[in-house]
């Protein structure tokens, strides 16, 4: 007998039939000897109509109601999916984020999971009943509702994993696995049987939508063993796991995303605390800055060493992080704020990278040849990261993904130390 | 400044419009300097979507998931007028069943109100906010969310005004007041300004869906005044009082409803307790019984005195009714069960009555006259109560409000007593 967390995303319930065939899935193992915990979000569609009324409403959101009104699409999705169980004689009870309790800190619309009871859980499958929890969701600690924010339901299935010590945590998407990129960009993109955390929280973090950055860093953390399969197509998927590769690709995928927003600070005199004073008011508003660059600056007409500082945030908080810094720039005697708002980024992810030093200038050199302007670079041990203007993202990913011989099956690393080797 | 509990129904909240419209109204009072909290329902047609999705999965809905799905239509509005309140500068704060908390007990779908704790919603208005609370749900002691029933909006709105004690609890909706009888099937039926707990509670439990019967019941126990009045039309409504009429009309409206079945055990051996062994299952499986008559049964054929008996129920739990009545009526030695599902209720309602013999008379001359064949008679003090076919609704509620002269005003008791009067 396992205890399994399964995690169905929006697409996987978005229908009547869908949800029926997701119950007789579940019933499948719960048949078997199986206790399952089942994480559901909002049904297709059914965030975006929520998100509608509300700007209907011609004001700016309040984020604490926000968060009352987004979390009953997950709620309607747990009544029918427990439903759909007790008709084909599973029994079931659902759980909406307060009931467990998922207890979480404050910050509405990307709330943190602080603790789960399980209690309530236990007592459910100890009953031999189906929990089906509703992800994405939570209670603070003054009893109001908290959301954790747009693909939240695979951190609520991972933390459950980890609280309850689960076998496995299985995540239901409709792609049948990771792929070294996104196929819709690049048509022979290939399946990845595994992929490390590491290389995962890179590629999650970095827009490949599969799971949430905070579902890959919890299930590493707690070492809770995370499966990316199909939910209507039969396949092993990608396991996610904390063992080292057999096989070892000097790259593993390439992750983008197109949503991001360019800020830079022009000419800041450099002293202590500087950059704590740049971005500190970013991060007390609970804006989420990504890639920060300090640079010295061209500009050399003070007494001061000047510094540019170039940071990435969501474009959703572009107008909000410029205003900001805006009003501190005059206070720390900046020059200027400038920014582009619609730029993306592209990631070489892999952990073979360390071994390898000439990855970023082939990555570099490619880029080069087809003209595609970088305006900024970082990298890390096993990812470089490079922003580049929206136009240029199919461009470069097709590009990167030719270069290093994404589309093949990576060479094993034995079979180059046997005498029997072709090289 | 007073305490105001206003409850505005599904057709009142129905748009985003409609509820910017209610946010200017009830910021209107609070800009007054009076405390308002507001219950809502779901906004119109939503309870009746999320019906079909669970219609939809071709089962038996399941009472406790019912109960968590239908509560997310309640949800929805609150956080959608609290956002409102505050894009207009008039803070507010939602709350659902379970926050404020309303515990009720466990029947889900009809379940009752146990008991407010109203702390929450003092700490809100303290603070200068309005609370919106969602109407319709509470929660159980074991942590399950329930729901009152339809209509049940009303019973929180007036449970509320009760446990906090308010001076007013206004029960805005799409008609400006409580009339003589449906204007839909009289065109000249008329507002009433004033009518008892005991006539609206006659009323409303006969299907004028003006008001939830509940809700009356609670607000005559408590001694609640109650107002009905339009949500977007000025005007005074109409008040239920507790206090005795100036102006005594005999009869002061008709109710009618159409949902009803017709049940009829025939041939019962009559001994002390037969009609607990008849009715008993039917009041466990908690169906609600509304008309009951015995009469000595036509058949002797037997040693023992036989007994009929009648009843009534919703139409909705004519078969589970049935069913349980065959299985009751060979253990009790009973001939026959007999039904007919589709019958309507026409009922006179008026304190009135009680000094008038003749009223019963002229009703039974007037459906005669029409050729109404009359199946059930039941009366009260202050109502008489007759079930006919469906297809003779209209005909006999017509006939009887022109029998009765229920589009004029009534005549003041006190004019009868003076030397002018033409009599």
């Amino acid at each position: 007998m396992a205890l399994i967390v399964q995690k169905y995303g929006g697409s996987s319930v978005g229908s009547i039939d869908k949800i029926k065939k997701i119950a007789e899935k579940v019933k499948g193992y719960r048949d078997q000897g199986d206790q399952v915990v089942v994480v559901v979000s909002a049904m297709g569609g059914e965030t975006d109509r929520l998100t509608e009324l509300a700007g209907d409403l011609s004001g700016k959101p309040v984020p604490r109601e926000m968060d009352v009104l987004l979390s009953t699409g997950e709620q309607v999705t747990i009544a029918l999916l427990a439903m759909a169980l007790q008709h084909i004689d599973c029994d079931a009870r659902s759980f909406t984020g307060w009931q467990v309790p998922i207890v979480s800190d404050e910050y509405h619309s990307k709330a943190r999971i602080e603790e789960i009871k399980e209690a309530n859980l236990r007592a459910a499958l100890d009953a031999g009943q189906v929990a089906v929890v509703a992800g994405f969701q939570g209670i603070t600690s003054d009893g109001s509702i908290s959301t954790l924010g747009r693909g939240g339901s695979d951190t609520t299935a991972v933390a459950l994993a980890a609280a309850l010590g689960t076998d496995e945590c299985q995540i239901y998407t409709d792609v049948d696995g990771v792929y070294t990129t996104d196929p819709r960009v690049v048509p022979n993109a290939r399946r990845l049987e595994k992929i490390t955390f590491e290389e995962m929280l890179e590629m999650a973090s970095l827009g490949s939508k599969v799971l949430q950055i905070r579902a890959v860093e919890f299930a590493g953390k707690y070492g809770v063993p995370l499966r990316v399969l199909s939910t209507f197509e039969e396949g092993p998927g990608t396991l996610i796991t904390l063992e080292e590769y057999v096989e070892e690709p000097i790259i593993s995928g390439i992750a983008f995303t197109k949503d991001e927003s360019q800020l830079t600070v022009l000419g800041v005199p450099d002293r202590p605390g500087i950059a704590y004073a740049v971005l500190g008011p970013i991060g007390e508003a609970n804006i989420e800055v990504d890639m920060i660059l300090q640079n010295v600056s061209g500009d050399s007409s003070s007494d001061y060493t000047l510094t540019d500082f170039t940071f990435t945030v969501h474009k959703r908080d572009y107008e909000a992080a410029k205003e900001m810094l805006e009003k501190v720039a005059p206070e720390i005697g900046a020059r200027e704020v400038a920014g582009t708002p619609n730029v993306c980024k592209v990631s070489l992810v892999g952990v073979g990278m360390r071994s390898h030093a000439n990855v970023a200038a082939r990555m570099f050199k490619v880029l080069a040849d087809e003209n595609v302007n970088i305006r900024m670079i970082s990298t890390t041990e096993i990812k470089i990261s490079i922003v580049v203007e929206n136009k240029y993202l199919e461009l470069a990913v097709r590009a990167l993904h030719d270069e290093f011989d994404l589309d093949e099956e990576p060479k094993k690393v034995e079979s180059e130390l046997t005498p029997t080797d072709e090289q």
